[in-house]
């Protein structure tokens, strides 16, 4: 950890996809991979991968490898893994819906601790264990629970004024599938956009040239 | 599109964006923009933008901006919209629902041909108007439609011989939900990955950190 504070954005963006490789790998019962494996393994050359985990001190020995186990802790203590931040989850239709019962939130660092939605039918039905709550009464849940994440699954429209209140209750960051532009609105807030048509649209490309990307 | 061919991977990856931001103004009414208007809205630098737009043969003028629909349309046949891919769903659990449900397919080049699962509580049901088939049919529905892409929202164990069956019918592309690397056992499969939970890790380093990224 002694060099963390100089670890490039570039290295911090790979660094969740070491630590999905080192989690399968620990789970098959791998101890030990060399930076070649590794490299073979992730589509990354050797070089690349000593240099990022060089960034944090060097966990390798040449000639010797990683340590499987060692190396996954240690990632995920410098993603911050092993501290959650408590987070809301605002909409709950379909998207919020398979978002809350789908992602491992405890291994990402999230806690999730409530619901909220502003249509009748949705209102009272239980979801991850979480009665799902109307929107009115976000402030109140946010005075016993001062979130700092907001996961936003709630249309584009809706979205700048439930955005104004989220940081009025001191929400620091936001997990965005809604599509509105946060940062343009307000910039310097921490933002992950998850849009998933851009993906797909970047699949149809690649499919009508036949091109990998 | 006379230089099409020549176009860097990295412009393509930001061309969906402009697609997005463009279909933005144009339901705006906004019809010319500059590039210097353009680049605050997208936080890119005007020069940047420029340049991107210029791969494609230059639709701008000289102090006279960009005609937003125009460009639209151009950017969208450029990353084939026009030309729709048929495409089978595997997995209809909460993922697959969401997934269903939630996406603009049409508009993102892509026309769902066919739901597959293979849980009794599922098949039989609607979704987007689709009957979920199960899985034992996938051969004889692919028959009926041979389709180009596979949305896979299954369970990681369940994706090697799904994939293996997916690709003996003719699919050519994959947007992968399931976390198995398609890659590393299909090299030249073209595959767009979807990892929501490296996303929210990003997001969670971010938080903990303080740093915009």
């Amino acid at each position: 950890m002694a060099k963390a504070d100089h670890i490039s954005m570039s290295v911090i963006r790979r660094l969740p996809r070491y630590y999905r490789f080192l989690y399968d790998l620990k789970e098959n019962g791998v101890v030990r991979i060399s930076s070649r494996e590794l490299s073979q393994r992730m589509g990354l050359t050797a070089s690349q991968i000593r240099q990022d985990l060089n960034c944090f001190g060097g966990f390798g020995q040449q000639g010797y490898g990683y340590m499987v186990s060692q190396l996954y802790d240690e990632i995920g203590h410098i993603l911050g893994m092993d501290r959650l931040s408590d987070t809301v989850l605002l909409g709950a239709g379909n998207m919020g819906r398979a978002i809350a019962n789908h992602m491992d939130f405890e291994s990402r660092g999230i806690r999730l601790t409530d619901i909220f939605d502003d249509s009748p039918q949705v209102i009272g039905q239980q979801i991850r264990g979480l009665t799902v709550r109307p929107i009115s009464e976000l402030e109140t849940a946010c005075q016993e629970h001062p979130p700092q994440v907001a996961i936003l699954c709630i249309p584009k429209e809706a979205a700048p004024s439930i955005v104004e209140r989220l940081l009025a209750v001191g929400v620091q960051g936001f997990w965005n599938f809604s599509h509105y532009d946060i940062l343009y609105e307000h910039p310097g807030v921490i933002v992950e956009n998850v849009h998933l048509g851009d993906s797909l649209m970047t699949l149809s490309y690649q499919l009508k040239t036949q091109r990998k990307m």
